[in-house]
């Protein structure tokens, strides 16, 4: 039975991270939310979910996974679920505690992302809180950002099993979101991201490593893969970035 | 070997999610950086490792747990370790993922009710983002904290167990974090939580039934449980609160 990976259609947004395990592995899933409502599937499937009054495990968001009768809500609670099915985690136990603190970082990354371009609330639009967004986005650039680019590539270098992988000598979900982060980066802050191969060699080795994956490529090929916009977490604003 | 927790010391923070479950568990365990400097421990300590250019794996930002030599970061991973050494875990694996969805959920209110004092930026005072905070708080009095705790009332309701557990039929460390944002919320909004009690029965029932238990007794009443204060992420601003 596929899996059923459920998240807002028309943007990469956090249903993304999920997706690039899913292709990597080649693993057979449906995106219910952009399927065809004649098939079941669409948003109203998912929210037939979100809002069931008899489901003994709702979720409060998307994205989550459904796996048979099993609801897994979180990107990285999916991951951990999803990893060592598709062959996506360590396989020591203790590493595999390693990658999940390692995605909860990239989680609260992406919160702080989100952020800089709704700083006050999602309930308003992004040009109703402009102002505080070039505040907040002005302190992300410069504090943020590079503190959590510096701390990944620091991981890399000290990874006892190379510099190749964010943690144990094999390809991670974590290194898939990592690639993902760097793709986000550069769309939504072009100059800031400017001199990242320079600065952090290790992750853009690891970047340029995975965008060469042959499931990776074919997927960044396809249809399946949503283009960059202004609905999703990488939101590119011109003012938000460096000048 | 005690168990080591790393958080910053003078304030519950996200370090208080950890301690409630170590002390219902009667664990034994070190607060780290709340320990003398003469015995090892202290800030000092925790920053060796935050800077270590040799650990292995280093964390990005307090807390941390250390077991042995295993560094686990994050709140809900550190939970998800300790639970089934603690006995504070569900006993079924599927639910395991369950609760990890659960505690990832309040892992995301947590940030945002930080957001509430801090909507610009965490390098700057609170009184310098003083307009954007009541902006930002009074959203999230209207929108969101009313959706956080209207979910968790649901998911109690809707537990095919009965409403005496977030999960399952037996406590778990996320019933124990409930407990905590719940006091959390009293102390930061006492006039938005007015009608709590009514409101949200199941959640005020669940957070009575934790505040009689005997460690947590003991534990709210000693030394070891600091007050709240305007340094956490629970934060008591007149001015933030319902008129």
């Amino acid at each position: 039975m596929p899996y059923e990976l459920y998240y807002w259609p028309g943007l990469q947004g956090r249903g993304e991270f999920v997706r690039l395990a899913l292709e990597e592995a080649g693993a057979d899933y449906i995106d219910v939310a952009r399927g065809p409502e004649k098939k079941g599937q669409g948003v109203d499937a998912m929210m037939a979910i979100l809002e069931s009054n008899s489901e003994h495990h709702i979720p409060f968001a998307p994205p989550f996974l459904k796996d048979g009768d099993l609801i897994i809500p979180h990107v990285a609670n999916i991951l951990l679920y999803l990893g060592p099915k598709l062959d996506l985690s360590p396989q020591d136990e203790d590493l595999r505690y390693v990658a999940n603190g390692l995605q909860l970082t990239i989680t609260d990354i992406v919160a702080e992302v989100h952020d800089t371009h709704h700083p006050i609330a999602n309930s308003l639009y992004y040009e109703d809180q402009k102002d505080a967004a070039k505040q907040r986005s002005a302190d992300f650039l410069r504090n943020r950002l590079p503190k959590y680019l510096d701390y990944f590539e620091r991981v890399l270098r000290q990874n006892p099993s190379g510099d190749r992988h964010i943690v144990g000598d094999r390809l991670t979900y974590v290194d898939l979101s990592l690639f993902q982060l760097a793709e986000g980066f550069t769309y939504a802050f072009p100059r800031a991201m400017h001199g990242f191969k320079t600065r952090y060699p290790a992750l853009a080795a690891l970047h340029d490593a995975i965008r060469e994956r042959p499931n990776i490529m074919r997927y960044l090929g396809s249809k399946r893969r949503i283009a960059f916009n202004e609905g999703g977490i990488f939101r590119h604003y011109r003012e938000l970035d460096y000048p």
